[in-house]
Parts: C-alpha cells; structure tokens; sequence
C-alpha cells in the first residue's frame, strides 16, 4: 500500500501529478542555471547581475519545494535528482565558461519566457483537477512572470 | 585573453581547479539528493530526518557556493549544470519513490562518508598549489564529517 | 439594522456564512484536540511529536483568526464559543488520558483527512458564491493536506 | 503503570490536580469567550477593544499551555477538549451575534472578576501541597488581576 | 518595438491592462486620502483613527506596488502620476481642513466600500483573461473588505 | 474655534504655513513621480535605478510625513490630496509609458535640482519665523541635495 | 580645579547652564506627572490614553537624558534629584487619585504647552551663547509641539 | 464609587496599599539618584560606573511601574509626583555637583542596603495579606540585592 | 572583614548557604553530564535527544549562574570548581563510552527525579531562612521537573 | 566641466569646501589614532579604554562619511587619502609603542579638546555660506563634546 | 563493532584522540574556573572584570563542544565527566573564596599561557594525522592567545 | 619589561611581526582608498560601484582590526598611523579629484591583487614562524582574492 495518500485519485491525480513534476524539473533547472550564471557572468555590469541571479536562485529554490512538497501531499513522488532534471528539462543550456553580461540578460530573459508559458499550461490543466495545486502553481507564475520582466527590462 | 586571471598558473591552477570542479559536483548533487529525500522520506522517524535533511541541504549549498566562487577568483569557469552534474557525480543515486527511514539514515550515511573521502583526497592535492583553496576544502571536510557523523549516530 | 453590511447578500451570503462557520468550527477544534494530544502524548516518539502538535495548533489559530474576520467583513457573526465547538464539531474526539505516540499518529491523521476533505467541499460551495472566500479557504487546505502528509508519513 | 510519575502522590497529588484542572478550563475557556468578543465587538471604540482582546487571548493561551504541562509533570492528565471546558466552565458566556463595545467591557470585567476569584482560591488550596504549582497560580492571577482592572478602568 | 512583452496580447491584454490600471488609481488615491485623514483628524477618537489610516496607508501603498508591476510585467505601462490620479479617481474627495473623527469613519467606510465594489468587478472582468491578475486582484479584496468592515465596525 | 493651536500666530504662521504646505507638495509628487520611474523604467541600468528610485520614494514618503505633522502641530491643515498636488506642483511630470534609464537620471537629476532650490527659499524664509521648522527642512534639504548628487554622478 | 571643563565660558556658559538646568526640570518632572497618570487614568479612552502617556514618558525621559549630558560635557552639573525637581518645577502638578481621560488630556495639553512655550525661551536665549545647545533645544520642542498636537486632537 | 474594584478590602487592602506607595517611593527616587549620579561621576572607573548606573535605573523604572499597576489593580491610587517622592523618600540624597566615583560606590551601595530592607519589611508584611503582591516585591528584593552586591564589590 | 555583606546572618545564612551550595552542585554536575550524553548518544532517536539534551544543558547553566550569584549577594562564597563537584555530586555518573539512547532517556530520567527531590527539600529548607531564596529554588525546581517530564515521557 | 553641481557657488562653496575637508581630515584622523590607542593600550583600565575607543573609532568613522558626501553633494572632491591626511592632521600623534592607560585618557582628552575646537570654528565660518552644512558640523560637534567629557571625567 | 567510524585508524586516529581530549579537559576546566572567579572577584575593576569572565566562558564552552563534536566525528568517545576534568586538569586551581580583582588577572593570565601553550604542541601533533583537527585547534589556540593578550593587558 | 608577552620569540616573532605590520598597512590603506573612490567616482555605473566599495571598506577594517590584534596578543606594536600608513604603503595612489567608474575599475583590480601578492608572500614567511598567523592570512587572502575577482569581472 502506498505510505501516503491524499484527496486526489484516478486521472485528476496523474493530471496534477504530471504538472507538479514538470514544474519541479523546470524550478530545479532554473536554480542550477541561474547560479551556473551567477558564477560565471563577466562584463560591466557583472555586480548589479551577480546580485539578480541569486534572488531568482533563492525565488526558484523556495517554489521547487513547495512544488514538491504539494506534490508529495497528494502521495506522489517528487523526482529532483541531478539525472532526471538533466534529462528532462526543456530549459536550453548556457556554454560553459564565461559569459558576457548582455548575453546572461538575453539568456535569462529566454528561460523565463520558457518556464512561463509551461506554467501557464500547467494552470490550465490543474483548473478543474485541483484548485489547490492550481493556486500554488498561480503564485510561482507570478513570480516568474516578474523576474522576466526585471531581465527582459535590462536589453 | 581571459577575463579573469588570479593569483595561480600552470600545474597549480590545474591541480586546484580540478579539486575544485570535483568538490563543485559533489556538494550539488549531495544537496539534490538530500532534497529528495527530504521530500520523500516516510517511516516513524519522517520528522527528524526531514528536518535534518534541510540542515544538510543549507550546508551542502553554502560550501557549493563558496568553491564555485574560489574557482572563479582563480580563473577558473566552474561547471554546476545538471548534466555535468549528473554525468559526474560519484554520489550512488536513490531510487525514486517512497523511501524508509532507516534506508534514508543507510543511504546518506554511505554518500557522507564517499564526498568526505574525496574532500581528503582534495585536501591532499591542494596543500602546496594553494594553502587558500585548501583552507576552504577543509572547512568542508569538518562539516562533512561532521554530518557523516549524525547520520551514522542515528542507525 | 445590522452594523456591519458587506458586498454579499441573498443565497451566496448565505452559502458562505455556512462555508465559514462550519470552518471556524473545524479550525478552533483541530486547535484544542492537537494541544490536547500536545500534552498529553507518551512514547518513544514523544519530544519530536509534542513539537509537532505545536506548530499544527499554531496554523490551527491563524487560520480560525483569517475565517472569522472574513465571516465579519461579510456581515455574519461568526461563533466559536466552547460550547457551540463542543456541539458542532466532526472531529472525532480522543479519549482523555495519555496517549501513546502512535495512537496520536493515527487519530490525527485522520482528523487532518476529515478537516481536508470537508475543506474541499467549502472550496467547491464558495466557487460562485464568493472568490474571495474561496481563495482563503484553498490556503486553509493547503497547509492542512501538508500537515496531513506530514503526520501519515510517521505511521 | 502510569508512564509518568511526579514529585507529588496521594491528597497532595489530588488536590493539586484539581485545582490545575479548574485553572485550565477557566483559561481556555477565557481565551475562546475573548476570541468571540474580538470577533463580534461593535461601537465606536472597536479597535481598542479588539487589539485589548488580542492580547488577553495571547496571556490566557499561555498561561493555560504552562498549567496544562505543569499538571502533566505531576502524572496529571489536563482535559482541554472542547466538550469538557464547555461542561465545566463558569465563566458567564456572551450571547451569539454583534456586542456592543460597553457591553464587552462590562461582560469582560465581569469574566475577569470571576477567573481571578478562583484563582484565589487555588492558590490557597495549594499553598500546602506543592509551592511549585502555587507560583504558577499567583502568576497567572497577577496577570488576570491585571487585565480586569483594564477592562474595569474603561468602563 | 515595446521593450517589454508579457504573455498576453489582443483583447485578453487590453482587458487586464484597464483592470490593473482603475486598480493603481484606486490604491493610489487611497493612500493619499487616508493620509489626508491622518494628519487632520481631530476628535476624541483622534489617537486610535490616527493608527488605523497609517495601516490602511501602508495597505493600500504595497497593493498598489504589485498592481503596478504586474502590469509591467504583462507589457503595459502603469500611470501613477498626480495629475492622471486626480483626473480619473472615483473616490470621493473630503474637503481640506479638520476632519472630525467620526466623519472620518463615515467617510472611510464610504470609500472602501467603492474600492472594494470596483475590485469585484476587475476580479470578474479578469477571470478568463489572467488568473495570474485575478489572484492578485482578489487579495487586494480581501485586505480592502477586512478594512471595510474595521472601520463601519466603529459607527 | 480652531481645533488646534500652536505656538505661531499672525504672519509667522501665514509664512511657516505656507512652506510647509510648498514642501509637503514637493515632496508627494516626488514619491510619485519617483514611483512612476521605478516602474516604467527600461535600459540596461535598469536595475539599479529601480532599487534606487524605492530608497527616494522611501525618504521622500518620510519627510512628507513629518513636514505635515508639523503643519498640524502649529495649526495649519496640510493638504496632500491628488487634485492639490497635480493642481500646485513645480516638478516637471514625464510623459506615460516607458523610459530610458539615461532620461530617468536626467529627468530626476532636474527635478531634484528644483526641489532642492525650493527648500533652500524655505529655509531662509522661515529662519525668523519658526527655528524648529526651519530645522526640520534642513534636514529634508540635506537628503534632497544627497540623491541629487547620487542621480546626477551616474550622468 | 573643575573635573569637566568644556568649549565655554563666562556669560555664555551661565545662560547655557540655566537654560540646560529648567530644561531638565521640566522633563524630569514631566516623565513623572504623565506616569502618574498613566497609572491613575479611568474612562472610556482608557487604554489610548494610557499608551499613549508611556510614549510622552520614554519622549521626555530620552531627551532628559540628552540634555543632562550636555550639560555634563559643558563642564555644568545637572541637576535632577526629587527635591529640585519638586521644588523648581513649573509644571502644575495633578490630584492625587482617579482622573477622569478627558482631564488627562486637558491636564497634559495644557503641561505639553507650558514645555514648549519655556523651550522656544530657551532656544531664543541660547542661539548665540552656543548653537549645539540650541540645536538639542530644537529638537526637543519639535517633540513637545507634536504631543501637544496629539492631546489636543483628541479633546 | 471607586472607579476600580479588586479583590483585598478593608485590613488587607490598607498593608498592601502601604507596602507598594512605598516601594514605589524608594523604586522612583533610586532611578532618580541612580541617574544624578550617572551625570555627575568623576573618576577613573568613570565608564563603568556611569553604565552600571544606567542598568540599575531600568531596573528601578521596570519595577516601579510593575509597583504601580499593582497598586490599581487593587484599586489603590499609586502616587508618583515629584513632590510626594522628594517628602517622604528615605534614600539618603547626594550633594549637587560632580561626585567622586568611590563616593558612587559606597553612597550607592547604602542606599541599595536601605532599599533592601525596607522591601523584606514588606515582604513579610504582605504575606498573609495577598500572596500575588508579596511575589513581586520579592522579584524586586531579589534584584535590588543583587545590585547590592555589585556595587559592595567594587569598593 | 568580609567584602560582601547581604541581609542574613547567624543560622539563616548557613541554612541558606548550604541549600545553595548543594544546588549549584547538581547544577553544575548536571550541566557537564548532560554534554556527555548530547555527544556520546547513540541509537534511532540520536537527533531528537542530542537537540533535546543541549536544551537541559541551557536550563542547568542558567540556573546554575542565578543560584551563584544569590550566593554572592548573600555574602556566601559559591564553589563550581571541578573538583568540588566531582567530590560532591549526588549525580550518578554514567559511564563513558558510547550510551545507546534508550539509555539516555533512562538515565536522564533518573537524575532528574534525584535533582527535583533535593531541590524540593531546599524549597523546604529556606522558606523560613529567606523568601527570595526560597522564590528562586521553586523556579528551578519547575524547570527540572518539566524536563523530567520530557524526558521520562520517551521511555 | 564639473560632473556634479550644486547648489553653491564662488565664496560660499570656498568657505564651506575649506571647512568639510579640514573636518573630514579631523575626523579620519582621530578614527586611526583611536585605534592605534585601541590597539597599544595597557594597564588597570585597559579593558573599558579599548572599548571607549571603539565607540568613537565608530563616531569617527560615520561622520567622516557624513561629511565627504556632503562635499560631493556641493561639487566638491573630498579628499582622505592617507598622504593628505598624514600631511595635513592638526591632531598631536602618539608614539608608536606601548600606552599606558592614564596616558591614553590624557591624550584623547587634549586631542578631542582640539577637534571641537576647529569643529565651532567651521561651525561660524559655514554659518551665512550654507545652513545645511552648519547642521551637520553641529550634530559632529555634539558628539565629539560628548566624548571629550567621556574620557576626561575618568582622568 | 563501533557505532560511529571516522576518517581516521591507528595511529593517527589515537594521536588526534589524546589531542582533542586533552584540548576538551582544558576547556572544560576553563569554563569552570572563569565562572568561578566571575562569581567571587572582588575590588575596584570588580565590574569589567565579571563581565569579561563571562566572555570567556562563552568562548571556552564554544570551543568545547566544537571540539567533543569533532571526536565523536572521528569515532573518539570524549569525556567531560567532572571527575575526568577534575583528575586530569592541568590548570592550577584557585582557592575557594573572595578572589581580589588583581588576583584574578594575575591568575588567569597564567591559566590562559598554559592553556594555550598545551593548544600550540597540540597543533603540531595534529599537523600529520589530521589537518581538519588542526585548524580547529588553530582557532582555539586564537582566541586563547587573544584572551590572554586581554587579560595580561590589565596587569 | 614589555607589558605583553606571547607564545613566539626571536625570529619567529620578527618574521610574523614584519609580516602583521606589512599587512597592517595594506589593509588600512586599502580602506582609505576605496573610500575615497566611493566618494570621488562619477559614471553610468556609479551606484552599483558606490555600494561595492563600501563592502569593501567594510572587509578591510574587519580584517585590519584582527591582524592588528594579532600582533598584540604575540606582544607586537601595531602601527595604523596616518604618517605610517602614508610612509610605508605599496599601494599607488589615486589622483585627487573626480574618478571615472571605469578608472575605479582598473584601479581598484590593480590595487587588489598587489595586496593579494603581498599576502600570498606573508603566508608563506610565516608557514614556519606561526601557523596561526597564517590561518588568518589565508583568510584575508581568500577575501581579497574574491573582492580583486569581482572588480575585475567589470572591465
């Protein structure tokens, strides 16, 4: 028997279930390459950008475990190891090594863009399925949508 | 040219910075699986473990960032992407799912003690390329060994 | 003529007038039977579950706080006196005396499953009725299926 | 076997108990009675009287959470459900709905009054059977003592 | 080219940016006039209304924040400035000079009560269009109806 | 009779009165037109000029605060409405919709430059007059010449 | 030989030190007279009132102190023992017993104006002896006018 | 009527009243000699001694006014004033002018003596007349004579 | 002569003194043993209790250092030094080594009840000889017989 | 041309640029020598000296910064390199070396006599050319005023 | 078989053992002996003196669980049993009783040498088997040798 | 006899002496040149380069303070003079007046890693002479290392 069971079952528990895993591989990416660029970015102004990336680091850690959390909740299983992040995430991947500092800004600005529309998605298919999993996943849309634009404001 | 040169070359600079991509590696995969199970941990000692669990993801991420950004003052690009973590990891992976207690206490029991050997391995190298990188590798080592420690307390 | 008039009126004023007592009513007794349970609790387990209870009383408190006010910002009285609680509640009551850790596992498991679960039908009754509502109450359930995660993954 | 064995045993221990008992209904039931005053006060000094009420919640909380574990040191099983304060409590209870402000003051002094009088009489009763639980009772009143004549001074 | 894209576009756009902006004007206006109020109130009730318009001016100014950079977020210029504040504010202006406290009640009430009227119609006109917006939006209601009912509670 | 009397009389009070209420002008429409730019702001400082524009906005809510309750403490109403500030202020207002970083330096740099020449006929004019008001915009002058300062370097 | 000598002498030092030494007076005596009625306050506005009264005190006893050690640092010793104070005092003293809130507020609007009317004779009579003093002075009436405004409002 | 009731009458109520107007005597005038000499010392150890003085003088402000609102509380009037401290104190007052730090500590250290035993006359004055007054004047005995020793040890 | 001199003498005092010698004995004894059980703990419940054991040892010291210090101003020499509390302890020393939890709790538990019971003949011991000794050993003593509570409720 | 203009000109800006850096070198002077003293201090007092004199080594250090960016704010470069204030300190320098504790009082006493002196000197000279910087020199000679007392009341 | 196995084996895990038992003797010993001369200094710098005993406790004790946790880390049971510290400390003990304040400084100025002697051939032992254990003797050794300074400074 | 004796002597305590004085000097310097370049630089970048400079003049009195108490504790003279600072710096100087941003750039990478060189020399003089001395090197070199990294990042 499974340990832990939730209010969901049967098809709206794989809709939800579905959701909350994508949005944990695209928030755990989002970290990893936010502090990928957090490191690695170079160029006038480096400070103001090295500054902005950990805050969207700390946004992207902090709704990951929400997310995840929430699914668990509903007795699913989260999935956040390296393998399966690297594997099935749709964020594109910087180079490695240093990166010029308007390049971060478009790179980023991408990302978000990305990670955005998905949660748009996702908030339409957890609507009728679970409004609360749909509420969470309305908050970390919000936040994303905002970071975009503080990026997307700096071309 | 690079756009950022530090205080190493040659031999030196390539000794420390390949302890420093192998330390990199270890600490962020070490906090993904430690999130993991954090998240998925079920059994009669859930609670502590969950907390404990967040204690050792704070530490694991910390230190991450301290090598990543020793790496950069030397020059160095470190690589903290989820593939070049999955594809490097020395760190025996989880199995999805629900996982008990006891196996959790088991499991990060046996990956302490891998990323605490690797540290001493690290330690080693570094002592005469650089006094400063090994400074910090020993900071690690004694909050490694010291959750190594916790870990095993608890079987 | 009532001193407090709010932007309801009719069925929906009605509707979540009922939402938010029977609300009330479930919070102020998941508050009193956790600190029942808070000091009454013996076991191996004791120390980590005595905490535990405290931090379900506490979100217990504020969300009967958040369910009142919002009962009073629309015009209805709301009541949680010990006696209309005592009456009123579906919360299957312990005996008194102590209580074994695991015995308070199980029971407020399944207080938490029961509070859920009538949560979710107030959700679906506010829908139309009043969105602001609905929305305090979707953060109610959000905090009492994690606590109901939380106290199952112990069994 | 009682799992919990204190310093005290026989008429002492029985005495003590009752008198703990008494104190915790009286507290409880103290900090629900203000709850429903904050709620439902009316008048043109509502928002003193809600912040004032507020803050005897918090006192009447804590100390009911001090008495309740004091009574468990002492092998003492503390019964805060819901049905046994709204059996045993006698403290006057307010009409459900809308209360005046001056109403409040004079119900709140009335309940004041009441609490600190048995209060009183439990610290005699136990002056001899334990010095310990005596000092938590004269705290306890020093703070109700307190709280009527503020409720008393606005009348 | 705008420098700012948002996932919305054609009517959806158009519908939340008319929402938001009534919104800012609103919250705008609302911190002014509850200023207004805070510094020439005069009454016997002078100390406690003074309070109470510096909360519901630091309310209104957060909403007011986030109202905005939403609308930044989706590509769409937020106007704040005095002259379009004045220019298009439904709420009802007090006359300058001193403000007696029970007219300052009467008056605040009457003002939430319009803020709180419009806001229930931005929450029904963004529903379909943005549910990121919408959420936002029934927050903003919930602190303007709990600050409706605080100040008509004091009539 | 005036509700409120203070330690001026006659034309000192007509001259405080009138800077005051000058400043108190000054220093609301700088919040909002400072809140404006924070918004619409675009560029690649963006960043940081956002951040900044919330350290104005903050000293320029602030100082408005204690210029008006000095009005008040003398018997003078201030008049901080949208109809008197849009109606009465000297600050040049920028056009609606998206501005270059490099004009929000020069557009703030301007305006602080006239707020701060303003001041300084305030603090002359009412040297004689009242000491402690003249020391209270001395105070608002000193952080008004600062940020011009801080804007006008990023020149 | 004086222990504390400091940057005046003669005349200016004389004028300094009694402006200095009634200036303490007054303070001292009123953080005395408004704990005594902070205490002994009855009515309706009871609880506003008696919070309001603890700011007055920490105001005058933190400016008390200021200005003792001006004195002190002027090579002058204040003096603020019971007797002087009693004896020197200007401030009309209040019955001993219950005061009525309404006669608190005119008792302390009447005092706050006696403060202030002797502190502008004082700021006078130290502007050219020394500008340090006169700008603590300042300060201190700034304080005083506004407490004075703030009982005023409420009669 | 006497606006505030409590629970002593007639013999008792007359000990208890004596006992707190005089410990509120002895508790104002130590902060007020505590901090003359805190202005007034000279000497080597100066900068202990002027903190160590201001430490005492919370104490005795914290404890007069816990003195105090004891006093109502049992609806007896507390008396403060200036006058009534400078006529009936027993503290032995220091000369005007500046006092050598070893005169500090022994003037200081005798009247912390005096204080003491007049709190232990009441202490065992009020035992049989209301416990809950005895066990603050006891927190109070306990303080003041540790400050005893503080000060005793440094001659 | 001796340098400290408190208000008792002859038989109260070396009554008094020897309660409070015997206490910081345990105190301190107890102190150092539970830091040898919070690092040598071992077994399924090593977190909980090594959390568990750091908050007796808190407890401990801070009493410890309030009896001590009751000492002193008493005139009475307190003795913490090692071997005066290894030569007088009436703990039960455990063994060194490793000691399994359930061990712990066991041992823990019994050294408790022995503290308590020497404590509760203290609090009779001084009643007569001095209240305020007598005040501070009831505190203690309700602290040790919580955490007697806590830790026998594990068994 | 000048990057940052403002709001002085010709004579006024020359009297007012002279007297902000003669006090900046001042006051970072004194901030060096007092740690040097910090630092090299020995004897009886040592413990209480080296924290005086890191209070004011604190003073120092942001009223230097003060005043350089009062400077800036006028159009005028600061200057506090260690050359120009090595070449231009008024301030008698202490020998390298050891210092014994009564020699350090006695060195701040004089050099803290010298810094306010020029600080009333600039205080006059800046009286007609700028308000807002006599403002600041005052608040910086309030302090230093203070501190002289300070450490000449422990000669 | 050990519950808990460390980095270390043979001869370098028994050299590091005898070095961090002997460290934790020390420190335990030292925390002994501060809070004992905390308690019975006596004299002029009484003051200064307890207090900067009770900053050495905090660090000594600090130190000691840093350095136990590191034992247990490496499989070493550490002892700091009273009897264990009291038959094997190496600081010379004070007698019982007043200890007049230069005394003190004398005293623990030779304890501090020994102590931190002991810590430096410590390090060197350490150097080979453990370079983790020896940077934490280095910061002990720090702070020691930096509380002797303190100490010895006050001769 | 010198007033401070520590654990080094001979050439020991000459290297590291020359080595903390070397350092002593940088460090100082280094605060008064960022220092003067957060007040003199003008640029688009100015803000983000203004706040940077201020962390690390934060960083470099940090580490000043304890390398110069360092020298104390082993019995050396610090010497943080202004004429020693200005006589001995290696550190070249910027130009009096306005600094673009770009130029601070440059300026401050070049100064950083001259410092960072000097430190990497003195790591190595005092390997032998005292390992504890190095410890804090290394640390001062890992900040400045990492501050030199993040300005150059800029060009």
């Amino acid at each position: 028997m499974a340990p832990i069971t939730g209010p969901l079952s049967g098809t709206d528990k794989a809709t939800v279930a579905e959701a909350l895993q994508g949005a944990l591989v695209d928030l755990v990416d989002l970290s990893l390459v936010a502090k990928q660029a957090h490191w690695n970015v170079v160029g006038p102004h480096f400070r103001s950008i090295h500054l902005q990336l950990d805050e969207l680091v700390a946004i992207a850690r902090e709704h990951a475990d929400t997310i995840a959390e929430r699914a668990v909740a509903l007795g699913v299983n989260p999935d956040g190891r390296s393998a399966t992040v690297a594997g099935n995430t749709a964020i594109h991947q910087p180079e490695n090594g240093w990166i010029e500092d308007g390049k971060v800004i478009a790179t980023m600005t991408d990302i978000l863009e990305g990670v955005g529309k998905r949660l748009r998605e996702r908030i339409a298919a957890t609507e009728e399925a679970d409004p609360v999993t749909q509420d969470l996943l309305i908050a970390v849309a919000q936040d994303v949508e905002k970071q975009h634009w503080m990026f997307q404001a700096q071309r």
